[in-house]
C-alpha cells in the first residue's frame, strides 16, 4: 500500500514528543475532522512560528524578537543571571512570576556519555556575561539530576575567576510534600539546609 | 503581555486530543528547537492532506480519493458492510488485515441527551444502500458501550425491511485476558455465546 498523506501527518505527528503512535492518529483525525476549527489555524500557527520565532543573542531563550522580551525588558535585572538548562526551565520560572532578573539558556546539561561537553553548551557565552561590571549574581537552575548538578559543579568552577555571587536553587521539601512519602536525599537536604523561624 | 506566535502555537497544540498544557508547551518547544526535521515536515504534511484528504462519498471513509481506496478496490467484497462508529474503529480494523469487506462510517453514535439523533448519523445512506441487491451482509461493529449498542439496535430496527442479514461482533474474553479480572458482564457474555470445540 503506498503512503498516503494521512499516514504521513501521523508519523509527523508521532514524532513530537508525548504523542504515540496511537494517540498521533487520534490526533491526525481529530485535525483532518476539524479542518476549520483546528487542522487550518494549527498550520497557520506553525507557519508563523517558523517564520518568527528565533534565538535570542544575550540568552539564548526562544521569541519573536531578538533580543528577547525579557532581555529588551528595562524593568528586568539585568544584574542577575538565572542559568537555566532549556527554555522549558525559563517557561517554568517565568509562570511563577516571583523571578524579576535576567536568563541565560544552556541548551542542555553536560552528559559526557551522549557526547555533550562544555562546547556544546552556552557555557563560554556565559562566563563572558558574567564577566561584564553589570552582572552581580549567577543562579544555577539546572535539575537536581546527577546531569544537572555536574553542569552547575562546572559552571561554578568556571565562574571562579569572574566576581559574581554564584547561588544555587534550594533543596528542600516540595511545597504540600508530606515527609513520609520524601525521598531521603530530599528529607537530608532539607534537614541540613533548615531555617531559623 | 501580548500574545506571541509561540503562545499562539502551543494554545494550537492543545487543542489536539492527547496534549494538554504541558505536553502541548513541550511540543511546540520541540517544534521550534528541531525545525527542518520536525516542524516543516509537520507544516508540510498538514497542509498536503488539508488539501488532499476528503471524505468517501460511499463509506464516509476519510481519504486521498472518493471513492476511498477500500470502495475502489475490487477486491474488497461489495457484499458485506462494516458499520463503524468513527474513521478511527475503520483504521482499526484494518489493522488486523482480517476483514475483506466494506465499510459504512457513520459519523459517531446516538446520544440524545448531546442532541445527536439519527439525522445526524449517516444512517439514512446505509439504509439505502443495504437495501442494493449486492449487499448480503450488514455487521454492527459499534462500540460495547451503552451509546454504541443503542445505535446498533436502532440500525438494527431500520434495517428490518431491508434483506440483508445483520450481526454484530463477538463478546467474549479478550486476547489475554484473565478470568479473574474481567468484569461480569463480559463474563457472562462469553459463556452465554460459548461455542464448541
Amino acid at each position: 500500500m503506498p503512503i498516503t498523506d494521512i499516514d504521513r501527518l501521523v508519523q509527523m505527528l508521532a514524532k513530537l514528543p508525548g504523542l504515540g503512535p496511537r494517540s498521533a492518529r487520534r490526533a491526525a483525525l481529530h485535525l483532518l475532522t476539524h479542518r476549520d476549527l483546528v487542522l487550518q489555524p494549527l498550520a497557520e500557527a506553525l507557519a508563523r512560528a517558523a517564520q518568527s520565532v528565533r534565538t535570542c543573542g544575550l540568552c539564548h531563550n526562544l521569541d519573536t524578537s531578538d533580543p528577547c522580551a525579557i532581555c529588551a525588558n528595562p524593568e528586568r535585572d539585568k544584574g542577575v543571571l538565572c542559568v537555566v538548562e532549556q527554555v522549558a526551565d525559563l517557561w517554568a520560572i517565568e509562570r511563577t512570576a516571583s523571578y524579576k532578573g535576567s536568563y541565560h539558556v544552556l541548551g542542555g546539561v553536560l552528559a559526557p556519555l551522549d557526547g555533550v561537553g562544555p562546547d556544546d553548551l552556552a557555557i563560554d557565552d556565559l562566563v563572558e556575561r558574567a564577566k561584564s561590571a553589570e552582572v552581580r549574581e549567577v543562579i544555577l537552575a539546572t535539575s537536581a539530576t546527577v546531569d544537572g548538578r555536574t553542569t552547575a559543579h562546572y559552571i561554578a568552577d568556571r565562574l571562579a575567576g569572574a566576581d559574581v555571587d554564584v547561588s544555587a536553587l534550594a533543596r528542600g521539601i516540595p511545597v504540600g510534600g508530606e515527609l513520609d512519602y520524601l525521598d531521603d536525599g530530599t528529607l537530608s537536604s532539607a534537614l541540613k539546609d533548615r531555617r531559623a523561624v
